[in-house]
């Protein structure tokens, strides 16, 4: 395909998504843009389980297919299977599903890196004030430039370590942690006992091409509002098969139990994932997260998906890097689609970004460190790119 | 209004539920059905967060706005503020968020009734597990038809209960509990501490009259889709202003937590119910619940809408239980618009609700008491229940 083809092909790709059609988008890594059949898919759901229902056997029915087509669905999308993956309401839920089902005791530690979400610093950090339990936080933030994370994170880890707590692809600077490389060295950290790691797969769930069960991580909690395009309301968590037979639910509902038909007593936990999900939940919005996963699907595959993505982040940051009044943050080109850089002048972060939002750029502020950030996916356009760099060289 | 005006006004107010059209529907404490306005506010809300964002600064604020507004709109429902209030994805998590939030000691004790829903029966057995909790459960069921409820509860209180879990109005037998006289009873019960109450209002909540203030009731947790109408997907919980002060955040995200905002760290839990929330929800449901309660308040205020479906439930009761084939589980007329009863022929339950469905009336089993449920509402027809004890009367 030539350039121009494959431009056009993009074009024409983009009509799936008419929320791009007025503005040059960068927060995918904020919630991702819906494709038109995935609202479509959620009305008509909608409509189906009104007109048949709202509750009825027949709806009953549908609401359970629909959960099990969706966790097969992000199973493949993950490379693992369907009993590994427990439906949830965000990432954070299936962090917190993750946090509160180890058998804490006192002593001992949990290590985390120092480019988490405050969310889960708040869980981390109530579960040692309740089960005084310690927190090291490993400062892997300096890593991007130079250096190497996983010697960092091994110095770090300690013979009462027993999870450790990191983000695939940071969502401040947007590194790529080596997650291979990572559980290769807490497998080998063989103390005291095992050193499970909870993944944050915010960003890079839907960004990066992923095979979880080759991988071997223990729980990867993740989101498919995000860079999967799907609605607000709907991720997962995944579950490895031996990490299933340790962790105990926490939060509990009548989708995690068996009941005993004769008594209604509940009597077990489910044999797989859903063991983890809690009540009624929003099932219409399943039907639209498959809707989205089957967009990017006729574009290409995960892999393809994500050269695409890298390539769009290689182009933004060159493009960026060479501006005398923008700092990248990164000095190498991104890995991934999420590019976070600074402004040298005396104009403020936040103040920028709101005027870059009036005319129809959409980026957003971090705290830590203090930077904007610029998200591009697979579908973002070069002259998208072109013309944020054009804006962001002539303040 | 003469009882035909009635009836055309009912009939009037009925064509904002268009699921109501082609069905005899009685699954009310399954879930509502949507009124139009309702389905309609969801889907321009997803319209409107797409086209100005979805991540952006004028969605953030919208969300924000809409979520604050939903807080204040179900704290009007309950008698509260909105500070009391915590929006949650369904009943459960609301049960959850007391039940792990609780400073449990060994050797507490939870007293729970006989008539709760397995997937919080499954939660306090795993509270008990964890934290060598005693649990007993009081024989409220049998105080049906004869016995006062409040004094079975007070002859199992003992020295060492914190904790109190009932249904106001019992998902399987209708029966309303005297919530009032048992927060008096468990207040005056001081031998040894505070014994706290969490109340499941999945069958109360939008159809019962209430003021929660005004009861004193710790904790309330409901849920939007069934009585009120809304969207599965949100619900609340209440907790009172003491008990807000004692609650630890459990599943915690950054809705829950203050966050510096040069850091980027949370330094404290919000000061109001949102410490209890937890990250990305379907903000377009909100919306949605919001406009189901506006279609409820067109018809009447709280008190008009229970007296009707009270006086609905009454005349199903009473057609039901002249028919020799049926046993209503109740031997005088419900308090609210549920009815439980059983068939004394050879006819399954399982099998004759289904055969009912396909006629057009929508009814579920139970298995504890194994008996039918219908449900009405304040607008359910007179018609759908003499049709309905009419196919019952002839099998």
């Amino acid at each position: 395909m030539t350039a121009t083809s494959a431009t056009e092909s993009l074009k024409q790709h983009r009509q799936n998504f008419p929320s791009l059609a007025n503005k040059a988008y960068f927060n995918f890594g904020g919630q991702g843009p819906m494709p038109r059949m995935a609202l479509e898919a959620i009305y008509k759901a909608y409509e189906y389980t009104q007109n048949q229902g709202p509750f009825s056997a027949q709806v009953n029915n549908w609401l359970m297919q629909e959960s099990a087509l969706t966790r097969e669905a992000l199973a493949r999308e993950l490379g693992t299977r369907a009993k590994n993956i427990t439906l949830t309401e965000n990432v954070t839920a299936g962090c917190n599903i993750v946090l509160w089902g180890i058998d804490w005791q006192e002593g001992d530690r949990i290590l985390i890196t120092d480019c988490e979400h405050p969310g889960v610093i708040g869980a981390v950090k109530e579960i040692a004030r309740r089960f005084k339990v310690k927190v090291t936080t490993c400062p892997i933030a300096a890593t991007l430039n130079r250096g190497n994370p996983s010697v960092v994170i091994e110095q770090h880890l300690h013979p009462d370590t027993r999870l450790f707590i990191m983000s695939h692809l940071l969502w401040n600077t947007g590194q790529v942690l080596p997650l291979a490389e990572i559980i290769e060295l807490c497998r080998n950290y063989k103390r005291n006992r095992l050193v499970q790691i909870l993944v944050d797969a915010a960003q890079s769930a839907g960004s990066l091409p992923l095979n979880l069960d080759e991988l071997g991580v223990d729980f990867y909690a993740f989101t498919g509002h995000k860079w999967m395009c799907g609605p607000a309301g709907v991720g997962g968590l995944y579950v490895s098969s031996p990490a299933l037979e340790t962790l105990s639910p926490t939060f509990i509902g009548w989708r995690g139990v068996v009941v005993d038909t004769s008594t209604g007593m509940p009597t077990d936990w489910q044999s797989d994932g859903r063991r983890f999900e809690l009540a009624t939940s929003a099932y219409q919005l399943y039907v639209g997260l498959r809707a989205a996963l089957a967009v990017h699907h006729k574009w290409g595959d995960a892999e393809a998906r994500y050269q695409q993505t890298r390539q769009n982040g290689q182009y933004l940051w060159q493009g960026l890097s060479i501006l005398p009044n923008i700092h990248c943050l990164r000095n190498s080109p991104p890995e991934a689609g999420i590019i976070s850089f600074q402004l040298t002048g005396n104009i403020g972060h936040k103040q920028l970004v709101q005027a870059l939002e009036q005319q129809g750029f959409f980026l957003r502020t971090l705290a830590n460190p203090d930077c904007i950030r610029a998200c591009v996916h697979y579908f973002t356009l070069p002259s998208e790119m072109d013309q944020l760099i054009k804006v962001l060289g002539s303040l």
